[in-house]
């Protein structure tokens, strides 16, 4: 299976392009769409939310991962393996987390360009096809290098900032809750966070952060838009409050 | 075939990690996204909706119905036969309406869960696994109570509201067109509105209703936005108006 | 493969309902969604996007180009074999640059209807189960007809005018860079746009246009959005200037 994480959009011919490069590589293959809405030209907040995901996806997996502003310049395509799963894409932080929580990361330099290759959009003509390769069992084209060169190797365990927000306004950070304990309080806009472990134990109108359904802190409002009502957005700084100190 | 119907947004992971689950309890089966951006939080336009779409879907698919704001509190989980097709989803009402016009529905309450299952996410972690298990053929790990006791079984044969409203502004009601009738004016935004065939009959500008691709009465406006002309929102009321009034 | 191009959004239960049809017409079948958000009601526009996207689809695929705004009224459905690939859509001039570009266009005309055709939804009441029926290898229920017949046969070989806007604000031309040339200056919005061969040439913030992965002139600016800077939309006008007359 081949799995899209990607800052692509929704909307355009960027994602159908990739899929049918996927279809002329590796017919058959099922492709899902895990993510198309990344933080756009943002491969840190991606790089732990790809992390958080990618360890649901089924084992044996292909994973494109491309949130790519430095496409054209001099930056490094890379092939990882980690976790049982292959995960292809820019050498910019991007699959970094991923790659070391797995523990057992192989990280391999790819210097293979196919054919007619664009300049803008190496998710088309170098990661999907490498992936197709991946997929039909061919040999990888490059060289291994030690997993600790990767850029965002020494990127922070955790994230304290937001690096999703959904559509209905519930602002994912880059921590795990199991990171942080159960009685951790967090601080964000201005306000102190307490954890629930649903929205049905706090009041309508309450801030509130939990452990959403792959293991992140997430902050949200019940039948409220924790975005708004938090001034939350990419990248804003979580503050984490010592367990001990209670809440207001 | 699987079919998704859900609230989840076109955006973020949500029908990603549905699509992975069914692929891993029951692969090559093709998946179908139905509708992503049901009204949120909103089982009522939902059901009017779902009953209109599901069908026109193949026979003998297994549709998930997930609009599910009380996933994490008490709210019981169903699958529902009825029409030759199953249905799975929480039991708020959503799947009423496709069961009763089926006219031979069959009701189980699940209580199954399966392993790891998150408090917020239980089209990933519940209703994706039991789809998988039907369509591999096994038992159905429930009890069947009957049609009448599902949340809904009291609502409306047809609503008299704003269900969902497209790209472009058409405002879907929750009425079937077959049962106003072809006279049927409906008053909706102070105004009242004959029926046309289609975008063809009326000039530019003007305000209409006509029976869509579905069979729902729905409104709009040649050439514009009836949501934005007539002031239009999910759950906006509609009224209908005795065929032998004539027109403004 | 089936190939996707319309104009009817992500949202809603159109795209679903297509794919639907056409797995109930030929199952099995891949199905990629190559464009869903074409300009709307905007055949012309989609003509130049369709001819440049499409060349890069598999040999052999079926593409349904629907941006139907005449559904329901006196426009024809048109089949054309072009390039190796199958088109079906209406009459409108979607298909024409894409038919003439191939060199090799047959079209068909096609007066087959399927059972229960909706008066506004022909793209899966019959361009769909044209496809499957294609795909199954059964014969074209219409007539041969000139190509130089189809609406869009007497328009310009490339169109100076946005035709599409991504969701980074970068604004897709009609023209082709390789026929513009290398040295070839664009007018937009005020300002002359010289040609850069990636973002990395050009400093943050300046205004450029590029030849994108499809070979259309693209004008972008780097790390910023063109459509706002240079307040360009859907069919607004871009100038070409000499190429010999400098930039500014």
């Amino acid at each position: 299976m081949f799995v899209l994480f990607t800052d692509f959009g929704l909307e355009g011919p960027y994602i159908g392009q990739v899929k049918a490069a996927l279809w002329q590589g590796a017919p058959d293959r099922p492709v899902i769409d895990l993510l198309s809405d990344a933080p756009p030209f943002d491969p840190r907040s991606g790089a732990y939310l790809l992390a958080a995901y990618a360890a649901a996806m089924p084992p044996g997996c292909l994973i494109l991962g491309v949130v790519d502003p430095g496409v054209g310049g001099p930056r490094q395509a890379l092939a990882v393996k980690a976790g049982g799963r292959w995960f292809l894409g820019p050498d910019n932080g991007l699959l970094a987390i991923a790659a070391r929580r797995a523990g057992d990361a192989r990280v391999w330099q790819i210097d293979w360009r196919g054919p007619g290759v664009s300049a803008s959009f190496h998710g088309r003509d170098v990661f999907a096809p490498l992936a197709a390769r991946l997929a039909r069992g061919e040999a990888l084209p490059g060289r291994e290098v030690p997993a600790d060169t990767m850029v965002g190797a020494d990127w922070p365990a955790d994230l304290d900032r937001i690096v999703y927000i959904d559509r209905f306004g519930n602002a994912m950070t880059g921590l795990r809750a199991a990171a942080l304990g159960p009685g951790a309080v967090l601080e964000a806009g201005g306000r102190r966070l307490a954890r629930a472990d649903s929205f049905f134990q706090v009041p309508v109108g309450a801030t509130f952060w939990y452990e959403n359904a792959n293991g992140l802190a997430e902050i949200a409002v019940n039948q409220g838009r924790a975005d708004r009502v938090l001034g939350l957005g990419i990248g804003t700084q979580i503050r984490t409050v010592a367990a001990t100190t209670g809440e207001d």
